[in-house]
């Protein structure tokens, strides 16, 4: 993509209502419009980086057999009035009639709509369990939207519903669910930590937690040292659940399991979020199932959410220093910038820019006629892992490559940068 | 995919509120689930369907320099009144007021948020000219919602934006998306024919629709039958609009311009629209550019849609027999379905079923225990274009493929089997 085409409109100035690092950032860096109050628009470079987290998101689930669907935004209120949650949500949730006079909502959860969808097709234990998800658009009328897409009211998530015949059935899903939470945050780069948690207006009896660690976190999270010694195969529930982690309402120094010196705090961002309630909806919608033994019964259900759009500002939080983003390298909306200093050396630029694209490598390529200071300064805002920067060098066929994250440098020839940049994303 | 574990509601019945043949094998075909009046869930089937849909669209856009973005489903009713749209759309548009009596919009349309977008960002004709787009839901409160999802409320649209300096510019920009829209829908495998059109309530004085002929279709087109003659290099908009080509509420037997020996008249279905409509918006909400002799302008814009769940319904329509849906293998949610006919045969279905995935081949293995009668009726229901059925003469390492379209069936190697359906997606 040459930038002299693309929709970037990064500013040096920091918005006066961006209270946090990951709001500030995402405007200034061009990745966000406010339409109205807690309304967004993502321009091309969150775009790019919606579409990787959303191809992560569906590649994690598709591997444990859950199944895409799309459910409307607009769902009919008889459904929260037969499960009994019309009040459960307050203003927080858009009401409206249609020119019918017909009640309608903005769905800000679909625990209803699956439900109703589920009952008018699995009639047998022979269909289950099955796994249902969307990555779709919620809405929920936060009474004082802030910190840009962390509390929007507008966006986007990925919302998984499960339902087994059994409830060892049901927390099978449940670690299975929570297993390929794990694997999908790997995916992007990211570390969490699960926390148990409260179910809250969800329901039920057993519910995590996912968060990112980040200096500038919502909520404190007190959690066992062993959490930073982990290694790939203790990456599972059974032995993370083990590991005291809660956050801070759920934590009493009194009663903590563990000893003072393994206890360790920081701040957290919450990505993901869990939930095994049983039979709550199958129950009040009246589902019925046919189980193994020839009996009715109400299916168990679990819940499983992760905000798409909140991993944005969560995974900046994460992730940033002085000068601006620096995205993991799974999740970057390019994976290299390429900066032309000067007019003259614009044929061995575009020469280079056609290499990588034939590497199948993305590039944001730099061709335009600003200052040698903006170029560097917008490169390093908007945080794309690694630029490669032609100066006079090139006269010599060579180029400097920048690593974002560390600020190293390392001049090589052109064809050695082309294989520098495919090594790193191996 | 096993079908074991697949969620495919097939049903033999027809609903009984399905006037049209796409709602009633939609329905049939376990694609879509009526959550209530004009508003569906997409099920597996129809999802992966849309996202093929998505991705062509997103490629044929990406190729000629659009850009995506994800602009809100909720607007501030504040910009239709800028724009003096308020009152045009009159109960079709869904009004609202949030928690804090702010009025909001469920948007029919996004001309206005784009524009309010573009006012802010683009301010020199060095950013021009400029393409954006999403593939996003859109409703519309339709009096009568019918017709399944070729009629619904809430619906998904590609609706793409252009940003011009001057007509002339804009005129060049809508003839390269009227380009780009043949091609995508030759991506598709559709054949399409551009209509001269009404530009209704959007606006303008330059407006095309692109119809997929289909006998069940909604309107009458009459058009030069040279359109059945075309060669791939007529696939322009400069030698497609020298032909006739209107709907009946444009055609008028006694002003036709070409004789009525080469007039053929079939029916059609509106899948896309474009306009150019000047400074309509760009005038009324004030977005003010610099030109390049440094003069103050209002950029000249078009808008471009495609209804991608009406596509669904369009080529459905379009392509099917009395046993079901024939999809065109550019958008076919499987590329192969595969009967195993005998539990005795399972271990051979399975191995089968491992080399189509090892060869990048999406499949959809029917491994459930049905009877073969209604194997073989749901999958000709679900149309994939080729099938692969194991009966007995796998003992001698054979099995049958047969092609959806025509019915021809071929006896060949598990081998070749592999080999056919690679070939055949080529």
């Amino acid at each position: 993509m040459r930038l002299s085409s693309f929709l970037l409109p990064v500013s040096k100035n920091n918005p006066q209502d961006a209270q946090i690092v990951s709001h500030r950032l995402m405007i200034r860096a061009g990745m966000i419009y406010q339409n109205t109050s807690g309304i967004y628009s993502y321009l091309p470079l969150a775009q790019r980086v919606i579409q990787k987290l959303d191809h992560i998101i569906e590649t994690g689930l598709n591997k444990i057999g859950c199944q895409r669907i799309t459910m409307p935004t607009i769902q009919p209120a008889s459904l929260w009035i037969e499960s009994g949650r019309y009040g459960d949500y307050g203003k927080e949730m858009l009401k409206f009639e249609d020119r019918h006079d017909r009640p309608l909502v903005y769905g800000p959860t679909h625990e209803e709509v699956v439900t109703d969808i589920a009952r008018a097709y699995i009639k047998s234990y022979r269909q289950l369990p099955k796994i249902l998800y969307q990555i779709h658009w919620k809405f929920r009328d936060e009474i004082r939207p802030r910190f840009g897409v962390m509390r929007g009211r507008e966006f986007l998530m990925k919302d998984a519903y499960s339902f087994d015949e059994t409830e060892q059935g049901a927390r099978h899903t449940y670690e299975k669910m929570f297993n390929a939470y794990l694997d999908i945050f790997k995916m992007m780069g990211l570390n969490v930590i699960p926390l148990k948690a409260d179910p809250g207006p969800i329901g039920g009896d057993l519910s995590h937690e996912f968060h990112v660690l980040a200096d500038t976190g919502e909520s404190e999270l007190y959690y066992d040292e062993a959490f930073h010694e982990l290694q790939p195969q203790d990456m599972t529930m059974e032995k993370l659940t083990q590991l005291y982690a809660v956050a801070d309402d759920q934590h009493d120094p009194y009663q903590c399991s563990i000893p003072k010196e393994r206890l360790k705090s920081r701040r957290g961002i919450e990505v993901g979020h869990i939930f095994y309630f049983g039979d709550k909806y199958t129950k009040s919608m009246n589902m019925i199932t046919v189980n193994s033994k020839g009996e009715p019964i109400h299916p168990q259900m679990g819940s499983y959410g992760i905000g798409v759009t909140r991993l944005l500002g969560a995974i900046i939080e994460s992730s940033h220093d002085a000068q601006g983003i620096i995205w993991p390298k799974e999740v970057t909306p390019f994976q290299v910038g390429l900066i032309n200093l000067k007019e003259d050396h614009k044929v061995k630029a575009d020469e280079l820019y056609h290499h990588l694209l034939d590497h199948h490598l993305s590039c944001l390529y730099d061709d335009t006629d600003e200052g040698i200071g903006k170029k560097f300064s917008t490169m390093d805002l908007i945080g794309l892992p690694l630029q490669i920067i032609i100066g006079d060098r090139i006269q010599e066929n060579l180029v400097e490559i920048k690593i974002r994250h560390t600020g190293d440098r390392h001049i090589m020839s052109m064809t050695d940068a082309v294989k520098f940049v495919e090594d790193f994303y191996m």
